[in-house]
């Protein structure tokens, strides 16, 4: 006769001690591949100077939120198998080098002009336009490199995968295109749907990119896949609406960055647009959507997804 | 008994000719898929003013020495068979996306600050400086989409292999690290092992970079690669000696972009360094080089990449 079996307890997910350990993995790996070394038979190394500006920007800053997204995607799906953690890691890493040109090109004069991030000064500032504008060039190019190890680590059909789902993220219909679309909108007034695009493209692209990366250094199922666009898409628009909300609600010292910025600018944002409430309960209801998305991916263990978006939703900066 | 075969006359080979086929396959490309338009069953397209941007800066003009390296070397190899024709025209059209962007940054006022580029106005003063900077982020994104097509027209194998040599010619242990180099040298004196090393990274890498992702889209033995490698790295150090000659020696109207700048900006030449005659002298030392190179390949029929290397040393623009 069996011993009956008391049901085990579902342990809480525990997002920060999850997020600690994959974070570790993450800024490790940046730190030792953000360098000035030639690889072993290359004749040339990267010029120290810009490599610094590189570092600067990336190395010691910031909430890792794609980093994170890649990774938690990747795990969700590897749960059925077939995953890739060395994909992974690379993916997570080459999502933050984006996100990171992408601030730093903001930040400079002929743009944002804005002096303070991450609660130092702008690489612009630090380093001088020229080597902000490289810096930046840089490290999207690094991104790639990221996903295209010469070692046999990372399958080639992954890491052709990945180079296009990134760059489409990335380029002019994806983050350089909301970005285009945002300065081009300044002053402006624009209805809900317009700003939703512009966020969809300039923000959204590279949050749900991260997601579909991670997912594609396994072997995701159509149903997966879908569910997690769905939950990319989602929480990419939350994300911006809530940082709307932040530029009013929250403090300079808390944020970061100079708060106040959009008003300021006469950027349109949700806050302007629908007002505060009717922004919070948007991000809300955004939130929802996530986490339907991931009840119809039919994935076992989402847990750490829908961690994410409610840190999303509900973050202080 | 069989009849005495005369020898068949080699055929003088002719780059004009060579080449026009070419460029017009390569501008048709350029001109269908530098595009506003969504592909179907994506939701966004991208913003029609950043992709006026971006086809200004690439669409008729230039010399589009990049593309035919990569058409030459792939047809060199591709003689052998395994070639991809298709792979190679989206390896051309992406190096001269890294070279227009490449051009667009450099040109800005907080780098070189140029108003006339092959005869036009530069991107900055045509549309602004931020629209500048995105346009250029957006073409080096736009290289890794052309890259990275998902149709089956491209192998993956092949697809992963040109995003890696792309992405490491064009980052920081190559071209964006020799611009570094270059800002950071402007009034020092450079010994010319220093002056090489800028331009082994700022010009050479991407010029060699071309010759090796069109060896890539074949399937180039040990001893063609190397060969390949050598030819790439002479003629792309040649290109920056002739430009540092013709800087002196031809006017902008010529040149289609400001001469005599670089003796303007105090930046260290070739001719500076080892005066005209001697710089003449290496150039043409190079291009001996680069047809040994070759010669040493085992390769059938260099005939093209032959041709353009005596363009790269004889041009007059």
């Amino acid at each position: 006769m069996l011993a009956a079996v008391a049901p085990r307890p579902v342990a809480p997910f525990d997002l920060d001690s999850w997020s600690r350990e994959r974070l570790n993995q993450v800024e490790r790996a940046l730190e030792a591949w953000i360098t000035a070394d030639a690889p072993q038979g290359v004749d040339h190394g990267a010029p120290a100077a810009l490599v610094e500006a590189m570092r600067y920007s990336v190395l010691d800053g910031g909430k890792r939120l794609r980093p994170l997204l890649v990774l938690a995607a990747h795990e969700a799906v590897a749960a059925d198998g077939h995953g890739c953690p060395a994909a992974a890691l690379r993916a997570a890493c080459a999502v933050e080098l984006i996100h990171a040109y992408s601030l730093v090109h903001d930040d400079m004069p002929c743009m944002d002009n804005d002096v303070l991030r991450r609660g130092k000064p702008t690489v612009h500032v630090q380093f001088g336009e020229a080597s902000a504008l490289l810096a930046g060039d840089a490290l999207q190019a690094l991104a790639f490199e990221f996903l295209t190890p010469q070692d046999d680590s990372v399958p080639c059909t992954v890491q052709a995968r990945l180079c296009g789902l990134l760059a489409r993220a990335a380029g002019s219909a994806g983050m350089a295109g909301g970005q285009a679309i945002d300065l081009a909108s300044v002053g402006l007034p624009l209805t809900e749907n317009q700003l939703r695009e512009m966020h969809q493209l300039k923000t959204g692209a590279l949050l749900q990119g991260s997601v579909v990366m991670g997912a594609h250094c396994a072997a995701p199922s159509a149903q997966a896949l879908k569910g997690l666009e769905a939950y990319g898409a989602a929480i990419g628009l939350a994300f911006q609406v809530v940082d709307d909300i932040l530029d009013v609600t929250a403090d300079s010292a808390t944020l970061g960055k100079t708060a106040g910025k959009d008003a300021d600018n006469d950027k349109p944002t949700y806050v302007s647009l629908m007002g505060l409430a009717a922004s919070q309960a948007y991000a809300a209801q955004l939130l929802q959507q996530a986490l339907d998305a991931l009840h119809a991916s039919g994935l076992a263990d989402t847990r750490a997804l829908q961690a994410l978006a409610g840190m999303v939703v509900h973050r202080a900066s």
